[in-house]
């Protein structure tokens, strides 16, 4: 049950196409929730959009709101808060950070989804208490973020913890959007590379579920072929267990680098749970090194779609704690 | 010029075999240098012998020492000071942090040597003034350290920066040593993958000099690899831009996952110079994202063979500075 506390945050998750504020309380539950659309707009538009949705979650907050916190999809210089390099919102080299503050009359932390999702898992999910956690969040493509020494990760200019563009098969497919690469985790542990294995698999054994699904038309996406390996598809078991196989490899490879605690798992394709993880554990018990192998924990992730709303909460009120304004 | 400075530290770097022991002022300059054999001696005899190089190296300092490093080849747990898995000096189990404390009557600080030459490289040599680096050191096998935020990153047990046994071929050949992963960076940018690839090359092209030399029963090593590309023989020049590609592909994992200021290459194989470098570097650049990519420099090492001692010093002048005892 969420605690009343006296001093709120909010937690800001802005998408391509919508917001999600949350107010949390200082055990991160979250207390209220607002959306609203903020697909077509200018950036003026955008920044009152934004200035709305957070005074709306304001006003309904069970104690006084202390900070803001924002999960924004770009690149974020961090020693200024501006945002570089966004591709589906209107604030490319805007000071987000500043204007933010100065509108809501509120100190504001701003940093990426990924980043986000890491620091929400470390403060109140799968990696609570963990010293060094590191998370792969699977959906299309494969992002992360790092927690070392219990603080996020961030690279000299803010552009690290890129996880899923890590190569572990140098003369593989390549890469998508903008990324130049072969072979990287995403093309071969991803969504994306699930759907695909799953579309061969399916027509090399049409007699599974699997393969009969597609000759009915159903399109093969990761989903369907979770709800079938759920059901006892062996032809869809085994395309999980592929990918899981290969998230495996990318595990033993940040087993080896970062010796964390715990690697957690998130995305639309942790869904498929155990059929995912174990293959994932097996393949990385194979490959890591001693000691490092055997203190190593590889678990789901405990938020969704809420992932980026409570880390930039948390973020919100790591600054608080802080002092940093 | 080494300056004259009141407090010293020394630094001790134990391998197998020998032990080499440096003064070094508050520059990280070193004043004098111990060496000492320690090979097949057992655990009291061992401690005994260092101590003397240790009380030797002290009776030269130009000042007062202060502290004591150690870099020694095995996993230490920072908790305690104790070294783990050792494999070659009977040291495993020992409390060795406490034990050269009580005999030596000063601070003592203890980590391994690839943790320590990316502190040398860190504190007074080629990744000066980085916030975030990557050393690689390339021998027989690829050893590494991390310099993240400033300071030494460990893991949650102290085995982490295993940056050699990175896959980047899942496909690729069996690693070496007690590491049981396929297609590690170390199995194709190593001091032993290079002698493979040039035996390889050599046979394949016998009018070469390299291939003269295999022809001669000259055994086909890094270093002779090396002095013939440096006399402009293309089998050789292409031997190393081969070993340099692979490296490359490794270091736009680093790049990607760390985002750092800069990656630092030591190591025997470093002898190469730019033969090994601008290949590395143009691979990068293929593979890594941007801005990262545009950021990051690919530098050669400037401490050898005292990589070791150095980073032991600059690991006891951070304790001293930081009142750690």
């Amino acid at each position: 049950m969420p605690t009343m506390s006296a001093e709120c945050v909010i937690g800001v998750d802005l998408g391509g196409t919508k917001l999600l504020a949350g107010v949390l309380d200082d055990g991160l539950n979250v207390h209220n929730r607002i959306y609203r659309p903020v697909h077509g707009l200018d950036q003026r538009e955008l920044v009152d959009a934004i200035v709305a949705g957070v005074e709306e979650a304001r006003a309904a907050a069970p104690g006084e709101v202390v900070a803001v916190g924002f999960g924004i999809p770009c690149l974020i210089d961090q020693r200024n808060g501006m945002a570089l390099m966004a591709v589906n919102l209107p604030i490319k080299d805007m000071a987000f950070r500043d204007v933010m503050a100065e509108r809501l009359g509120l100190p504001v932390q701003v940093d990426n989804d990924g980043n986000l999702a890491a620091l929400a898992e470390h403060r109140a999910g799968a990696a609570q208490g963990a010293t060094d956690s590191v998370l792969l969040t699977i959906g299309t493509g494969i992002g992360g973020g790092l927690v070392l020494g219990g603080r996020p990760y961030r690279g000299a200019i803010g552009a690290g913890a890129e996880l899923g563009h890590m190569v572990i098969q140098a003369d593989g497919p390549p890469c998508q959007g903008n990324c130049p690469n072969h072979g990287c985790l995403e093309t071969l542990a991803s969504g994306t590379a699930l759907a695909r294995e799953g579309t061969r698999i399916a027509g090399e054994r049409p007699a599974s579920a699997l393969g009969r699904a597609m000759a009915e038309g159903r399109g093969i996406t990761g989903a369907l072929i979770t709800e079938l390996a759920h059901d006892g598809d062996e032809a869809a078991i085994d395309t999980l267990a592929l990918i899981g196989t290969n998230l495996g490899v990318g595990i033993a490879n940040y087993a080896n680098i970062f010796n964390p605690d715990v690697v957690v798992i998130g995305g639309g394709v942790i869904a498929a749970g155990e059929l995912l993880l174990e293959p994932a554990r097996r393949e990385m018990a194979r490959r890591a090194l001693p000691p490092t192998r055997d203190h190593l924990s590889i678990v789901a992730a405990r938020f969704g779609t809420e992932a980026g709303m409570v880390g930039a909460g948390a973020l919100a009120l790591d600054a608080v704690r802080q002092g940093v304004t």
